[in-house]
């Protein structure tokens, strides 16, 4: 069912300087940079390699505010790994599977994540603490690999 | 520098419990179950992906015991996400070139990882937070592709 790690999203106070850091120290490469304000976030992919289903990302996570996801993890736990993304073919069957095992959905239908991709996340406390995002990502992105 | 996410380890209380769950909701497959007496962890690790660069797993970490990394990890953050693994085609050529640019390293030389892969941990206040560890995998694994 799950095609790649497609992202770790890691939460972070100062976008840019965390931009600056991945590229200068690990000589990664930004792919996107985009507000998503139904998340409440301001996030960069930047590009760690592409296989055959698809590429790999590091993405972080600015919060827009306090009162966000991100901005609420970021007073409770710090800075640091926030979730992990997983591509799936068919992001819609996935879910379903997923509900059937029993495993909560926070969403229980797609929605827009980074790069185009459909997006949904499943219950950390189902998951043994790890918040878990299914990606599908858009047609194009197998063909240009990016 | 990096050539893929090699892996992201997950801190677990009952290991064989959660390789049940990984198999069972995602369909993963164990690779390989191995304790490294070293780091303190009875360990799994469960393939998601294989690339050009080499797979991609969830690893999962049981502490052998409380006063161990994994075992003071879970008494303090609970079960999650406790580290990020990335590809690297030379470790100690990365380490060098890290170290360079201020990060602190863990490993000043690589140790022994899973499945006979060269690693090094670097320190999580120099990264945001994220425990990020370098993977350099075997050389029969670029062929095998595990």
């Amino acid at each position: 069912m799950l095609t790649r790690i497609d992202h770790v999203g890691v939460a972070c106070r100062d976008l840019a300087a965390k931009i600056a850091f991945y590229e200068s120290t690990f000589g990664l490469a930004v792919a996107s940079i985009e507000v998503n304000e139904a998340q409440g976030v301001r996030e960069a992919m930047l590009h760690v390699a592409a296989g055959p289903a698809g590429a790999s990302y590091v993405q972080l996570l600015e919060p827009l505010g306090p009162d966000t996801p991100v901005g609420r993890f970021l007073a409770r736990r710090g800075e640091g790994v926030h979730h992990v993304g997983y591509g799936v073919a068919d992001i819609t069957a996935a879910l379903a599977a997923i509900a059937a095992t029993g495993v909560r959905l926070i969403d229980q239908r797609p929605r827009h994540g980074s790069m185009g991709a459909s997006i949904a996340f499943l219950h950390p406390a189902d998951i043994g603490g790890v918040l878990t995002e299914l990606v599908q990502a858009p047609e194009s992105s197998h063909h240009l690999g990016h």
